[in-house]
């Protein structure tokens, strides 16, 4: 099989799970149990903590482990509401659905919403985001880099406009964590999920700045300093911190290997395959490629792909099997039509010259038999 | 070490893990993947939530896969608080944090809630759930046994109670599931964590009837039937699965193994050492001995026991550290100090009748020593 959908989640680097190992067998202990053998548990999770903290560059105390990217987004959005009791909050349309949910689900609690649009490039532009600020805005939410179109966010200065005006900025990094320096000094929450860096899945981290205003999402006992309730699943944690160090220790080479293979394989499908485009424009991620074949619908062509061993995706596989097309490519103004045939590869760290190659034949083959059926 | 903490975390299955590393491994696909890969983990997951719905008696629709037993807890409260956005709630005075500390963030948020104490022998009697009862009232939560006491709760009455009144019964079966048959019949929410019973840490399962009242807490993606958002844990959804199979198979065997370890070390506990008592009355689980000291402090004797590699501890692990004495024995009753002697000794089906023996000679001198010192 050639995996090209490493942004729905990247296999479990061996070197990981070897570190994750012993917190699975030998050393169960509870981490907040307080014998040897809950302490051993506590110990590794402090060095976790530190180790996030460190690339984060934020204080080990503004680390939460939680359960993935999907309960930090959660968190942001309902935490921040239920600081404030009402309010205004603001969440770009290309957000993952963890935020967009989130939002909706404090929109009928009486909160009121305002999704800020992209450009055709899927880019959401700060004038915007200005633009939708009022006086009662208590929250705003732009990812670091889209998941389906790998487009780079101005996340800067997004978070400097919402620092001036004291609203609760939340930068989705799930994309990004381990790829880009991450925008904490800009923010006031992140979320990194380990899966989609070569850790384990079920396992995500949050920062959320000191003295932030948010309260917490999972109540319950003393771990996370109260504000995560749940015994820590410390395994979960150690494979993400061994994870991030590794992902971002090899993050300029990887970077380089990884966009050297889809800028390859883009410009070959450009050349090669007719009536075919790009989708997002501006700075990308090294490993998204979202491209639409013209006449082709994505989701047989991911079929066909499938049949002969090639994975890839048409959207986020959140919203894997929706009848609807994406939601971030018609709000960068597709058509239905021109949504429905955008098929995402996404490259990783594994993936070879010789992959990229057959791929590429295999599709070749896939979009002609598509587009002659059709004839 | 002697490891008398059961109650607190149980160490994985061996058999568990195996089954878990295929996907951890090789099988990497995300589960709302389409592709043959996401497939092959969908798979699983089914199997996995059929297996739970067997055991528990319901619909596969009506199981949900979650980060653990406290994350179950607080979609039960805030789910049901969601729902109906205002309302009275019914919590019991013994339940885990995870209720307790969601139903008070629901009262700042506007609820009302009452807390219904136990009798001295730390039993919810359903009289006082009946008194406690008010037509606003929405939701109640009794555990199905207490995790610091082991005393089992008369969850069937109290069920019963509720559904004639249309009001949501939540049942944390967390301490009982692969224990005890579970009521699904007579809640309409009820929650397991898998390493409670040698399955994972971070792998926990909601039931939830068919129709009940309730809103997600975890919104995103359509994971879940779109009821909890996040790319879905397989590797902890099959572990899960596969020890809650193992745990209801041997449960008989194991309870009568753990529960003569545990009747004989009780016995041998309270005949051998002056001045103690057994904490907790009625009907019991197989594995818990809540234990008073007099003279004692129980911390003190939990770091000395600890010295001498006996792992137990003195309340919930989740409140390991907190200043104030138990909340569940201080609700039977308890003055503090009486509160602040007890020692909670928690019994596996990986515990041996030698260590019960040496854990008791260890027990007596770490006794003597405080007692002494304090004369």
């Amino acid at each position: 099989m050639i995996y090209l959908d490493n942004a729905a989640t990247t296999p479990l680097d061996g070197e990981v799970l070897a570190e994750m190992l012993p917190y699975l067998k030998e050393n169960y202990g509870n981490s907040s149990s307080q014998h040897a053998l809950g302490r051993k548990s506590q110990h590794a999770l402090l060095c976790a903590r530190d180790s996030v903290a460190k690339i984060l560059g934020c204080k080990s105390e503004e680390v939460y482990f939680t359960s993935g990217g999907t309960e930090c987004g959660n968190w942001a959005v309902k935490g921040v509401c239920a600081a404030h009791g009402k309010g205004h909050l603001i969440v770009s349309a290309i957000e993952h659905p963890a935020l967009i949910e989130s939002a909706k689900d404090m929109q009928k609690q009486g909160f009121e919403l305002t999704f800020v649009q992209p450009d055709n490039d899927g880019v959401i532009q700060p004038e915007e985001v200005e633009k939708a600020i009022r006086p009662d805005t208590v929250f705003c939410a732009v990812m670091h880099a889209n998941n389906e179109t790998g487009v780079i966010q101005p996340v800067e200065k997004i978070g400097t406009l919402c620092k001036e005006r004291g609203i609760f900025y939340f930068c989705d990094c799930v994309q990004t964590a381990g790829v880009l320096p991450l925008p904490t000094k800009f923010c006031d929450g992140l979320s990194v999920s380990a899966h989609k860096f070569y850790g384990p899945c079920g396992s995500g981290a949050m920062y959320i700045r000191e003295g932030a205003k948010i309260q917490r999402l999972i109540s319950g006992g003393r771990q996370e300093r109260a504000q995560r309730g749940g015994t820590v699943n410390v395994a979960a944690a150690v494979g993400l911190a061994k994870a991030f160090e590794n992902s971002v220790k090899g993050a300029e080479e990887n970077g380089k290997k990884i966009s050297a293979l889809r800028d390859s394989f883009v410009k070959r499908v450009l050349d090669e395959i007719p009536d075919t485009r790009i989708n997002g424009g501006g700075e990308k991620l090294p490993s998204h490629a979202n491209i639409s074949f013209g006449g082709c619908d994505g989701e047989n062509l991911l079929f066909l792909l499938d049949l002969e061993g090639v994975a890839v995706s048409t959207g986020s596989a959140c919203s894997a099997g929706a009848v609807t097309p994406s939601h971030v490519l018609t709000a960068m103004g597709f058509s239905e039509k021109q949504a429905k045939s955008a098929v995402r590869f996404t490259f990783g760290q594994y993936n070879t010259v010789q992959e990229v190659d057959t791929a590429l034949k295999i599709l070749k083959q896939c979009v002609n038999k598509i587009r002659c059926l059709k004839k």
